[in-house]
């Protein structure tokens, strides 16, 4: 079975192409571009340089969030598209899941951490052992404070991934000696990680069509909460 | 300073890009196909696909060997070439070295191994700890048994990484628990560990030029020593 997978969740993009446990070819991008212009480019070079035609694909894997809201409506929108006019299933994988997927092998605490902006958070907390992801804490958004507490329940070593990893080390790092920085090359989202997380959920059933595909935002986007604050302020104003 | 780096050294092909302690990009693929078709083309979507132009290019990186020996010369003989036209320096390093640099940020030992066929391995054992890779032992080609024995020195973890791991993991894996098979993107050359050694190497003065690049097989290529074993029967033939 081949999979292939768009991760545009963040700054980092990448592109991976996976067949039977064997990644066939992965591009990685971490550059200021935006993803409309590299995800579509960065497929057909890997199809390319793999020799391998869209039609062989049998699943399609992409990052639903958390993450970048036009990051990832770019990903969903192009695996979307892939999977619709293939007729091919896709595995909708959680981008804190992805990230764990980087220390699959290691036997390890990993937390999961993104910044989310204003001193929050998108996390989840997952223990890799024996080759397997254990999933520790479902997705949040939560305040950085309130990760600390979590973390600091924990006295064994813990290795912050993610593009928030820098951000709680920073804050927290020194007085939580059981805190690892993740090493820059398993620092950030994989498309490689979001393979072996589409294999597993394939063998579970859990996939889904390119029509059910959607971003899972975990918070609502910026515009949506500076609208609705505008109407409670609305309301308060004209109450009498 | 940006560090451009290629390995060509088994059948994983990588190239990566990388800048200042960040990586900006690598594309990897591992499928059947000879390393003259796909390397050039990487490295041209990879400058593409992060808006890099190869004159922006301070220091390039290569697998030096062991490993294939036509790999070998491919990746040298690109990066030979466009360090010649460029005028930049070299940074030529111990595939084993390139293949340990997988498990940088990861406190354990890593043993590298290289399928060196008629039951030998090349390999080098290290220690990584604290973000740095210290080296046990030299770059050797020696009997997958000896490797047995110096591994059995050891009672902690070690993590068995490159195209000869899943070999020794199978002929003794089984007797000794404290051997890990990498997982699988983890387990072959990254030319994103190249840049980190090619950095490394240049803050030591280590960095050589396209001149003086070449490679360090460890062993004869086969038409050498088949050559080597007629002259010498016929050396015995023509004895009195």
């Amino acid at each position: 079975m081949k999979i292939l997978a768009i991760d545009t969740s963040s700054q980092a993009a990448s592109t991976a192409l996976w067949e039977d446990g064997a990644l066939l070819g992965e591009e990685y991008i971490r550059v200021k571009l935006t993803h409309s212009q590299t995800s579509l480019p960065m497929v057909q070079t890997l199809l390319q340089h793999t020799q391998t035609s869209l039609e062989e694909v049998d699943l399609l894997a992409v990052s639903v969030g958390p993450g970048s809201f036009t990051g990832l409506r770019i990903g969903i929108a192009a695996v979307k598209g892939i999977a619709y006019a293939l007729g091919k299933p896709c595995g909708a994988i959680s981008t804190l899941e992805c990230l764990a997927h980087n220390f699959l092998g290691v036997d390890t605490l990993v937390c999961a951490v993104m910044d989310a902006r204003c001193k929050q958070v998108y996390t989840a907390l997952f223990r890799s052992v024996g080759g397997r992801l254990q999933r520790l804490s479902e997705d949040a958004a939560i305040p950085l404070q309130e990760l600390q507490e979590r973390l600091s329940q924990y006295q064994e070593p813990i290795f912050l991934v993610g593009d928030g990893a820098q951000l709680c080390y920073d804050a927290y790092g020194s007085s939580m000696p059981h805190l690892r920085l993740a090493p820059e090359h398993l620092r950030y989202q994989h498309a490689a990680g979001l393979c072996t997380a589409a294999w597993e959920a394939f063998q579970q059933g859990r996939v889904c069509s390119a029509q059910e595909l959607a971003p899972i935002y975990l918070r609502l986007p910026q515009a949506e909460r500076e609208r609705m604050a505008r109407m409670k302020q609305n309301t308060e104003e004209s109450k009498p």
